[in-house]
């Protein structure tokens, strides 16, 4: 028995999202059989409408709804740290738990051999441009603690060096400007037990990285 | 920080779907952020056409490319054994599993007085139609073995006894007709323990229903 096209071309759509399989395809597709048609057609607005209702901020490479996005320009943030993240999803989950006042650069992705993204593939070059005029102080590397994520990090670490050390060269042939990009600090979320996690569960290197990190108590 | 509101109006579409909570929501949304413009445009259409590319047989009920569908179109089957299913997509399971040769009834749904669904708002009154010409001589009930379920498949089952009442006295009137329609069987899935399962993990009504249904070896 034949499945009607039109069932079947969404199916194959679903199942181009990412952890939705052939079966999940097919639920997802034979439930909306069942919805009246101008709730399909809200649907497929959204989905059409996605990438033409936003923008990618040109600071800090984020979706958002105009460029600067809404925190590049939001005087109340702290200008001087900037956190490093790969995806936009990321920044909102960092910004619903409220645990950071600095600002973000997005990179879109991390560097993969495996999967032929290098650095030019990535917002990566536009990192260096944002330390030019020295407001920022700090960064802080918040990529995901894998393999990519760890090469990466090291890569921007490499970046962020030669920086500096050609500021350094400048500032001696004239040394009243750049005197602050040699105080930029850089930093990485700290590694350890997750919130509710169990030690029997924990694998070898998170427990090592959780003991390399303890703190005073 | 506010999420813009063309991905905010793409989560909300994906929230609304079975087993999609908002993480997942999210997670898809802005996956799609990262494929091009003529995936979107792809996707959308499908969603678009959804229900404009099928239609609904109006013998089995269930959804088609054409009325009637090739189901109950192709004179190979044995139309004198009718499942009774909930859903278009049982049909398709049935199908691909390739362990039915006769013809469907699909209910769009089973009766749920918690849900205030009635045998009313189901393909309910199109099942006896179906059975005047005496051509059926065996009804499956092929219905989840939940509540609603049985509810349904009881209802059916007295429904079908009605019909072979009443035809039992018209044919006292006039004893030429329908003269089949009471030999008509109804019958039920199998339950028991399912392929692959565990004894040590089924439950007390499976286990019932297993050596209730229990079968020389």
């Amino acid at each position: 028995m034949k499945i009607p096209k039109a069932i079947q071309d969404l199916t194959n759509q679903f199942e181009r999202l990412p952890g939705i399989g052939p079966k999940t395809a097919q639920r997802l597709t034979f439930y909306l059989l069942h919805v009246p048609q101008n709730v399909l057609d809200e649907f497929s607005k959204a989905v059409i409408e996605l990438k033409r209702g936003t923008v990618q901020c040109s600071v800090c490479q984020n979706v958002a709804e105009e460029d600067p996005c809404q925190i590049c320009a939001d005087s109340g943030r702290d200008d001087s740290v900037l956190m490093v993240v790969e995806h936009p999803l990321d920044v909102f989950v960092v910004e619903r738990a409220g645990v950071f006042g600095g600002v973000y650069h997005v990179l879109h992705g991390l560097i993969s051999p495996l999967e032929n993204i290098g650095p030019d593939e990535l917002f990566i070059k536009e990192l260096p441009e944002r330390l030019k005029d020295g407001k920022i102080r700090e960064i802080v590397l918040g990529l995901n603690p894998t393999m990519e994520g760890e090469a990466t990090s090291l890569y921007l670490k490499n970046q962020i060096s030669k920086i500096k050390d050609m500021t350094a060269i400048r500032q001696q042939i004239n040394p009243s400007t750049h005197q602050r990009i040699n105080a930029l600090k850089i930093t990485r979320l700290g590694q350890g037990m997750p919130t509710g996690g169990d030690i029997q569960y924990a694998d070898e290197s998170t427990l090592k990285q959780a003991l390399e990190g303890r703190r005073e108590y």
